[in-house]
């Protein structure tokens, strides 16, 4: 003890000097600094190999990825050079996928079969999933036939599957084996993953019969049996199970890790904590981004180029204007009472306006719950009630606003009234139809978050000017 | 091994029986099934608490969270009486803020006391942190001095900071313990917490030098010193940490756990991977709802009552009237024009929302890259070129054929020309704006969700209607 003291001692500081070290490259929020970036880019253009490597030798995984993507093309295709010899593999799942294109081009095909078969194997089958099949092809002839059929086994399975999702490498016992056994046999090194959270216990037909997280094996004493830590409920998961479901169980379960079966109940794979991270955070964002009209998480990626990205958005403003010109077709209608009285085109866009505004409330309340689950079948029409009803509510308020000042600018009670009127109406069209889309196409199979934003928006525009505009031809004209 | 193997087989049926039993209140999706709600809230009325807790007994605690969440009020105080005497306190965080505050009402504050000290402390904190300050002293009045003292510690910190979210359960071990050690003491039971992922390696003043992960751990043999296992680099995360960087930082790294750490850098509790997944979920679900105009996810809780809800909701709107009168301003300057050609009231809607779905598709992906940390100071100037020139490419294509179809609807071929300029410039302005607002929003630090869409509409709305209005009062008339 005297003698491991010191080292202890010395040990204290060696951390925070490594701290340190990579402390240049990144910022007090643990992200790469600018002006590292431009370093690096200045030494790859100098060609001095040694410096760079000097430079970017600590980096960890994630922030080589975002250097790499921070750098322009051909900065790119230099790095990629200068550290082939020591590239992580680990690197590659973390990169946009546009940038991934480029590394693995830089790459060639040898390195990167080698870069594929270090990966873990959920990992290889993500980046190899995102290949052409032709390039695959000649990615998966250049590796050894037994990472060549993990990769091919979980490509088979959907692209948002479990069985896509799930990793291969995963450590399994009988249920007779003792925790000294268990361990003995992890201290083995004898094909065990690089990481992991749980230990399987299977049954002699290898179907999973209990988890064991990592805890549990270590608080117990090594004549314990393993069948013996085992939660008695246990949460299997199928090949098909969609990476929602996958993201919605580990939560509501506090899981770290769970077993992917087949169809005979054989575990194939395991989905871990981490992954569920990764879901999570992409299937939320997704989320928003297809409530503004952009269709997938790549459209968003700030690396597409500039006319995929224009050409995947047009598509959405195209379904946009032909609403838009529904809506105009709508107030053509009243082009008379419009030439008759101007204030209407004045004020005839607050109706559809606040309509918008208070669907899109309830819209997003409603998608968010739908995809947290706290709206079901049990409760669907108790919230249909509550979204009347504050949209009664404020329907009611905002008429009266609406209605007083539509009054002290136009000097015309009547129009206040027609005004007010038209607000409490599309405002609780809009609550009802925020409510209602949403639901309807979940119940219809389609995405919630989706084409919501486009009906929703159809709806509030055309009931706001048609109440406006027709309660005003009828009642002040 | 031979008396092993019966035991091992018949261990095997024990799971599949346990899911079936659950698998009554739970459909093929993991979730309640709507009808067992029913039968429990039947069983509730006739007043059987015996079969009530028969029905409800194997239920895992979110789930039963869940239940509580779909019961009515009045079942609700029912069920929490039945299961008074076994209730889970795990089940307290899982709830709405709405229901957990009727569920803690019922159990009373000896009960609840008594469920604050079981939980996990970061757990206690954050439910503790829930209830108002009038409530919370009566209750940690009823709370042992060192339970009590957990709590009070973690309510010093700020909301959503890290000293906040942190659990103070934890396991700490001298760097110069060998693996061995390490295992006997977590063996031992004393103090280790129910769940953990890592050990943290700490100095004498109990500043943490590393983390070791279970597996690390699990592995490693017996004589090895635990400062062997650790990395060379250390997360350390200080107690005022924003919770949105916590998560980010663990993404980045595919850390399992880290540790929060005071001013003078002695560990003071850890953040695990399990937290991360409820930031991440909550983050993300508030950027959904904020872009909506939602403020708080406490305001799309399904749970909180018709006034509230109206309420919050009320303050959006107003802000959303204010800008629709100001777009109204706009369209009144041009009043003599729109009375000489009406037609102009029948088209002028359409370049304005255009532009708005536009500079919302930017918007959206913006606010994405920055939650993700993709856009930064780095490449702000190259991703607004690129918005600029989407614009640009979408306008004129815009331009085009609506120019087109205003002309075939009206006959009048200036008229299309003046549409389809009015459409460019909006539809740019729309991206800069995307871009640059919650750019900026966020160099001031604002959140760049909670208003952005306000202003982008008030700029797409004035700029849509003044070019459109100003160009045909200018070329038409």
């Amino acid at each position: 003890m005297d003698s491991a003291e010191p080292t202890s001692s010395s040990m204290q500081t060696a951390p925070r000097a490594a701290r340190r070290a990579v402390g240049e490259a990144l910022d007090e929020y643990f992200e790469l600094d600018p002006a590292f970036v431009e370093d690096v880019a200045a030494a790859l253009r100098t060609g001095d190999r040694d410096r760079v490597r000097g430079m970017v030798g600590e980096l960890h995984y994630a922030d080589m990825a975002d250097l790499l993507e921070r750098l322009d093309q051909e900065d790119r295709r230099l790095l990629v050079d200068a550290i082939r010899e020591s590239f992580n593999p680990d690197v590659l799942p973390e990169l946009a996928t546009e940038v991934r294109d480029e590394v693995m081009d830089a790459l060639g095909f040898e390195d990167l079969a080698y870069a594929l078969r270090e990966l873990d194997s959920d990992d290889a089958v993500y980046v190899a999933g995102k290949l052409d099949p032709a390039e695959r092809e000649q990615l998966l002839a250049r590796m050894p036939p037994d990472s060549r059929k993990l990769i091919e086994q979980g490509l088979a399975y959907g692209e948002s599957s479990a069985g896509r999702l799930a990793q291969r490498e995963l450590v399994a016992v009988p249920a007779y084996w003792t925790v000294g056994e268990t361990i003995d046999f992890l201290r083995s090194g004898r094909k065990t993953p690089e990481k992991f959270y749980a230990v399987f216990v299977v049954d002699p037909r290898h179907r999973p019969i209990g988890v064991v997280e990592l805890h549990r094996v270590l608080k117990a004493k090594r004549p314990e049996f393993m069948r013996d830590l085992i939660d008695p409920e246990i949460d299997l998961i199928p090949t098909d199970m969609d990476r929602e479901e996958v993201a919605y169980l580990f939560r509501q379960r506090d899981l770290a890790a769970a077993p992917v079966v087949d169809k005979s109940g054989r575990l194939i794979g395991q989905i871990t904590i981490d992954d569920v991270v990764d879901i999570i955070e992409e299937e939320a964002g997704a989320d928003i981004l297809k409530m503004a009209g952009v269709r997938a998480e790549e459209d968003a990626s700030l690396y597409r180029n500039i006319m995929s990205t224009a050409q995947s958005r047009f598509i959405w403003l195209v379904i946009n204007l032909a609403t838009a010109f529904l809506a105009a077709s709508v107030i053509g209608v009243f082009e008379d009472s419009i030439a008759k009285l101007s204030a209407l085109a004045v004020l005839m866009p607050i109706c559809a306006s606040m309509g918008g505004n208070a669907g899109t409330q309830t819209l997003a309340t409603v998608i968010r719950s739908l995809a947290t689950r706290e709206l079901n079948a049990g409760n669907v029409f108790r919230v249909a009630w509550k979204e009347f009803f504050i949209g009664t509510i404020n329907g009611f308020l905002f008429a009266f606003i609406t209605g007083i000042f539509a009054f002290v600018w136009f000097k015309d009670i009547l129009l206040g009234v027609v005004i007010g009127l038209a607000m409490i109406t599309n405002m609780v069209a809009a609550s009802l139809s925020g409510m209602a889309i949403p639901v309807v196409l979940e119940k219809m199979g389609a995405d919630p978050a989706d084409s919501a934003v486009v009906f929703l928006t159809t709806v509030t525009d055309c009931v706001g000017f048609f109440t406006f505009l027709g309660l005003a031809t009828w009642i002040l004209l």
